[in-house]
């Protein structure tokens, strides 16, 4: 597999849901041969982050699911997520948030002015998605043209273990509609956010591979910043997306384990 | 006015939310001056259309509710709505459809297929538009890609008593977002709709002034369609649409009831 070869790869990122495990009811599901990829890629001594979208549970929260499903490894220190990133952007820019976001993620949230809002964070609050709670968004972004909208990442869709479900970047979509503003991304597929990841892997981009199951957000985000992008068969993979428009991956893999194992083989 | 004078006027056609009446709890209340306009206009003889992209509610009801609030001389083949116009597409090409819309405008789609759907109608359901109704829909797009969206208008948002609310355009960009799909229109702001409406007039589209409180769905959809488009300063209408970037309205003012006498002024 040309992809796995050259150049050499000294660090991964791999997205979390949909190529370590498939959420839904129950905390989800690990997805067959990961647990074991990721150990191999531990005793390789390759570096690998954990480069996530979700924001419907706290970090701690997600680690400590991960751990449950045999992820029991993982440090949150390995796990990057738009929410400290907006958070950070939010207090350097001395904005008081209104967030759209799941209850179960807010605990990240705590300490941040939220009085009189001037900027909206959506997040990936599912449920919390209702038209009372969106039409509130939307007023605040209406108060102002300074009002500024924040989306954590700009997901499709995502592969519960009941099926297919929208995320947040739709309803970020719905709200710039109506409001006539232009979110800010944080997260995938933003390039600045999967630099921040290569940085804290300490190697080049273009050592880097990032595996995931999002052909537009994962693969060809990372293919944006100058990464590799491969993407897996796991997950809300759907046969359409070997045929984006726009997205041609780096390579394509039935999961990661088969990913794992062509990178080995190729050390 | 310059919009009133040349050429001359022969055909209006009315927004009714936000021109004839402000819709909200109890049915609403009608626009200072509105009432009497529209009689004036029956005076004078020129012929009036109802152009609308309501959809909350059945033709006729919405018909009741204007005849309550004192248009009392309107009648139901002077409505022009998206709901005949879709229904009608449907059946002529054979669709099912998944209705995404208001539970009391459901009669008006009574006798069509809906089993097995492969057809999506966004109208403007309002409270209906849950996370879960709107994951049925996105559901019923993602089955194939034969699936049809078809949007009741592109609204972005409406003024009811209590506040501005986002409109069914919004919530088409989500499911057209997650689905990859594009939303055949039908309704404001579609030329085709502009169209139809002038031909039952029976004028030119040059001879037609259509009033509203859209910036971008009524004044900018009838001067795409050839008609002039004037704006009111009532209803949901904001200062900054009289600078929007892209529709420079024919006419702006501040009511019917002044639009009208400036017609009349003309004539």
């Amino acid at each position: 597999m040309a992809w796995a070869q050259s150049p050499k790869i000294h660090g991964l990122l791999l997205d979390i849901t949909g190529v370590l495990y498939n959420s839904g009811e129950g905390g989800g599901a690990a997805i067959a041969g990961s647990v074991d990829a990721v150990s191999s890629l531990r005793t390789a001594d390759i570096p690998v982050r954990f480069c996530t979208n979700e924001t419907q549970v706290t970090c701690r929260k997600l680690v400590e699911k991960l751990r449950r499903l045999g992820f029991d490894d993982i440090e949150e220190n390995e796990v990057f997520s738009p929410v400290p990133a907006v958070v950070t952007e939010l207090k350097r820019r001395r904005l008081r948030p209104h967030l759209l976001v799941h209850s179960a993620a807010l605990p990240d949230f705590d300490g941040l002015d939220t009085s009189d809002p001037n900027a909206v964070v959506v997040g990936d609050a599912a449920e919390y998605f209702t038209y009372d709670r969106l039409n509130e968004a939307f007023l605040v972004l209406m108060k102002s043209p300074d009002v500024v909208l924040f989306s954590l990442g700009m997901g499709r869709y995502y592969c519960e273990t009941d099926g297919l479900k929208m995320d947040n970047g739709a309803f970020t979509r719905a709200l710039e509609y109506a409001s006539g503003k232009t979110a800010e991304i944080i997260g995938k597929p933003a390039k600045s956010y999967f630099l921040s990841a290569v940085n804290r892997l300490g190697v080049s981009a273009e050592s880097v591979v990032m595996i995931g199951d999002d052909v537009v957000s994962d693969v060809g985000g990372a293919q944006q910043a100058g990464l590799r992008g491969v993407l897996v068969r796991s997950g809300k993979y759907r046969p359409t997306d070997e045929h984006h428009p726009d997205v041609k991956p780096s390579g394509i893999v039935d999961d990661l384990a088969q990913a794992v194992d062509i990178i080995l083989r190729g050390q």
